[in-house]
């Protein structure tokens, strides 16, 4: 028997092919399919929509402002309009002409503050040059201020005992991709890469409230390869295409690129592609964890808007019945 | 000659002495002398105090208020008091018994609010459990929040492109420290122990507006020491006597030490001795710069009180002549 086996061609299949998977999985990062987890968090809100709906017979109005014709904010608006309508809530379209100047601007912002159907106002950036941005959004009902962006809002992000009422969607967004796909952050090393008011800061803050030992890198830092190597968990946003390399990440870290910047690419209809600030293929051999781009960190924001929405309106609403 | 040199005992001596103070001044850190440098600044805020006197007829105001018969809060009420007399600073005196109602407390607070004379509100902390801190803060106009724990004015602090009327008093006596000791920031690897909303926070997001690479170390932080040994400037602001060893100190680094630890001692007539959260004996072998724990941060705290207390002056003082 031992010298002459009978051949078993089917297990040796199966062995082969466990074997191969073992070793991808071994040698891959599992892919975040922000997608899959936008659509799961999408089919909950609509169900937390219809019961505000059935039991108060109300249900969450988001105000969306656009100021002129820019094209990939009109995209934006559109996609945000289009959440809204596919989940049950209210949208409320304000369309206003590039000429539009400040104090009427304002005008409609103090109009939409005191509307009780709506729970949330976004104004969509960029405003044009004759328009101070930062005035408008301190314009916003903190209530309704689902961007999340306003300071006081901030400050309490930041400060510990403190919650704000909405927390910054694409940090949110990259804490919810973490949570759903099981990695807990507790104590754990987490760089930051960049630093802006919308995504770095926010989301560094968001960190350390979940008690990651939290390092900011940003354009100054003399040596980040040397600092993200030690991180268990990264968070890219520095809005630099495959910047941060595979030889930069630890094995089995989790890497959410928030990056989505456009290169050339000849070989597409468009003339470009979008890339992450990972280089993503070279990543994703290191990586325990990684979001892809586009498909990844992208389809959560818009979801984490809406969400808000609905929070700010379960606030008033619950209180009000 | 050469076989029967002349012995020249001086300059032997001098020699050896330099070469002694050179090996002194290679292996001991500067011990930067807190003391010192606030009575500098103090020296330059009494001039500011005398011109805004002289120009306007008026002087900064600063109301300090204090609930109970604390021992520890009447001492430091006292020095503030005290502090502002030296300087030529009006100090408005505000002791009101332990039992005052929440409702009290917030009348006093208003009333300073819209007195013109006064520039600077501090509540000294902690206020009796019946009265609710965060909301006696919250009471204090922005305009006069010397103490900077708005969380507005964290918000603002934390946002890049916004500024906070006020700095928090301790953070900014620390980044003083540096600055005044020559130590730059810009690119540097900083490290703050503890995140406090009143020091480790506000340190950090004051770091991170001068453009260091700044990490976060806290109670969950799995390997502190190995983060702190990159660390080129050290806040340690921990709470945690002799916490950090000198074998954690990057060699050259700046070492700020907020810790103001009461160990026993039976040797001194008080029975107890302060220490800070570092190990000063073995630090101040590896270090570049240390502050000592006592004379450290602690004089520039009320220092930094008083600057914030002439800002907020000035501010009003020079836009309404």
């Amino acid at each position: 028997m031992l010298h002459n086996p009978v051949p078993r061609p089917h297990l040796s299949l199966a062995l082969r092919l466990l074997l191969h998977n073992l070793i991808q999985s071994i040698k891959m990062a599992t892919v975040i399919d922000g997608k899959a987890v936008a659509q799961s968090i999408r089919s909950e809100i609509a169900t937390e929509v219809r019961a505000l709906s059935e039991k108060y017979g109300k249900v969450p109005g988001l105000a969306v402002v656009i100021v002129g014709n820019r094209k990939d904010s009109q995209s934006y608006v559109g996609m945000k309009r289009k959440a809204c309508a596919e989940l049950g809530i209210k949208s409320f379209d304000i369309d206003l002409p590039e000429q539009v100047s400040e104090a009427d601007l304002i005008k409609e912002v103090h109009q939409l503050n005191v509307n009780p159907d709506v729970h949330g106002i976004l104004v969509q950036l960029p405003l044009p040059k004759h328009i101070n941005e930062e005035k408008i959004l301190t314009e916003i009902s903190l209530e309704k201020d689902v961007d999340g962006f306003h300071p006081l809002n901030i400050g309490k992000l930041a400060m510990k005992g403190r919650d704000p009422l909405f927390l910054p969607c694409t940090p949110k967004a990259c804490l919810e991709l973490l949570s759903r796909s099981g990695v807990s952050i507790r104590g754990k090393n987490a760089v930051v890469v960049g630093r802006s008011n919308i995504v770095g800061l926010p989301a560094s803050l968001l960190l350390l409230k979940a008690d990651a030992t939290v390092t900011i890198v940003h354009s100054r830092t003399s040596q980040p390869e040397s600092i993200i190597r030690e991180a268990d968990i990264v968070i890219a946003a520095a809005g630099q295409p495959a910047m941060i390399k595979g030889s930069w990440i630890k094995p089995g870290a989790a890497v959410i690129d928030v990056g989505t910047n456009a290169v050339d690419d000849p070989t597409r209809k468009s003339g470009y592609r979008l890339v992450g600030d990972v280089d993503f293929e070279e990543a994703s051999k290191v990586a325990g964890w990684i979001t892809p781009v586009p498909g990844g960190v992208g389809p959560m924001t818009v979801t984490m808007l809406l969400k808000n929405t609905l929070e700010g309106a379960k606030r008033v609403i619950e209180k009000n019945n």
